[in-house]
């Protein structure tokens, strides 16, 4: 069983329109909503691989009733009282996106959750993206501490940061993200991070371990970067659960991001090309700090 | 009581953004979310007025649900399948306005609303706004006749044209929605409307009666004209309801009308200004169709 844990969960609402622009009156096409957040993804991309998954999280208000309703794997999310939040999408021939702040959680509310999470077997857990407003900023630490399985934690900033003397099992920034936080990766690993996962996009991706590590890239793939890093987080926990080493596991790792990038929709991977896919990772060697 | 009718309801949303670029991610201060719908702020303007007043319409989903939790009046709403429209606002320095389709309604929907109606007494009904997919456009002239009250109708296009001929007690487009009928107020009186108000935002309103009529002005406002339309129909529902004589009546849609501009939200009003405004109605000539 793989647990993900999506602290700030939201609604990804799409309206299509013909042409923005601001200050108009814009007829909307049928809106598409979906539940979402990295976390989602994940476990939508596990679903699919056919792992066993339980999604978690906070669900509250009644964006948080049509997000539960949306969930395609199994769930125990707890309730809070604030309002989960809406991504919007307003898509002409570009992406135009509103992000809403998410809900204010209170202390009872975090409290009710972490002992929900003690309840909560799992083999690998995976901590997926920003946290709400009124969470402690050492919130994932917490969680790693809490938790009786190995832990890959996608965070950035803060979040990510005071995660690290937890020890997870594997961070997984992206280059824009490492870059922000003013390390390299073998600096995050001395913070405490196992592993630290650096994906780049099309320039591939790389696992920093403590005797050296290991790259790949992926095949030119053209379509929706969104959900390619929670594919390469699916793959990991995978991995982690089945004890892959870890050439293989970069290599699938890169293999199901491209998939997941030649899908339309975040959380969907193409799976013929996922299969047919011919990764071939190449050592890193050992770095200095 | 004065029953209000919104056949196609929504949850208004108010995204504030510091400037709205077309293409980018905005982060989205905190969303706000309000009961909406033409006939809606009639029903809050004359709440506020203090008049007995009872909502009714469609609503559905959990935009539905959300809707009736925040409508501050008493309320018969028919649940339905489908999902309650948003219609988003995004606020910069100026307003991007994003309507979604209304759900589709279903004929046993219809014909359920129809039974509820006829169970709903009132001494004054109002009709506002348009009508989700699925009704028949003559859906307004079956609410008249089931009607056992005075009817206001305020609606455009077929909604309005298919609604005379079951003769409501008033209609109310605005100088726009008087053009696109293509027809005069005298001819929209002969199709079957015992009298016709047009609005004309700061130029004015004029009611268009069998032996002539009568025309206000109203004080110069500044503010947002959104729900000025609803505010004068729920000047008129209290006076058909009370009787007041026309002259009268039109002076106190117009002031209600301006102070509603006054007010920064659709379906509130500036009281202080409603109180103080003094308009003096002019008679006008009998019209030849």
């Amino acid at each position: 069983m793989i647990l993900t844990v999506t602290l700030n969960a939201a609604l990804d609402v799409t309206y299509p329109v013909d042409r923005l622009v601001p200050g108009a009156v814009h007829r909307v096409g049928p809106p598409r909503r979906r539940a979402g957040g990295k976390g989602v993804n994940v476990a939508r991309v596990l679903a699919a691989l056919g792992e066993e998954v339980l999604a978690t999280g906070f669900a509250g208000g009644a964006t948080g009733a049509a997000f539960l309703a949306d969930l395609p794997v199994p769930s125990a999310f707890v309730q809070i009282g604030g309002e989960t939040r809406c991504t919007l999408t307003v898509l002409d021939a570009e992406a135009t996106l509103f992000n809403e702040p998410g809900p204010l959680v209170t202390e009872p509310e975090w409290q009710a959750f972490l002992t929900r999470f003690r309840t909560l077997r799992a083999d690998v857990v995976v901590l997926s993206g920003s946290l709400p407003p009124g969470l402690p900023d050492d919130a994932y630490a917490r969680l790693i501490e809490a938790a009786d399985a190995p832990v890959i934690l996608d965070a950035d900033g803060p979040a990510l940061l005071h995660g690290l003397p937890a020890r997870p099992a594997l961070v997984k920034p992206n280059a824009q993200e490492l870059r922000a936080t003013g390390r390299t990766p073998a600096q995050l690993r001395a913070l405490g991070a196992q592993a630290v996962a650096v994906s780049d996009g099309p320039r591939g991706l790389a696992v920093h371990l403590a005797d050296g590590g290991w790259r790949a890239t992926p095949p030119e793939t053209h379509g929706n970067p969104t959900g390619a890093g929670d594919a390469a987080v699916a793959a990991f926990a995978r991995g982690l659960r089945r004890g892959t080493p870890w050439p293989e596991l970069v290599a699938d790792a890169v293999a199901l991001s491209a998939a997941a990038v030649a899908a339309p929709v975040a959380g969907d991977f193409d799976a013929d090309r996922y299969t047919a896919a011919e990764i071939r990772p190449t050592p890193l060697p050992k770095e200095h700090e």
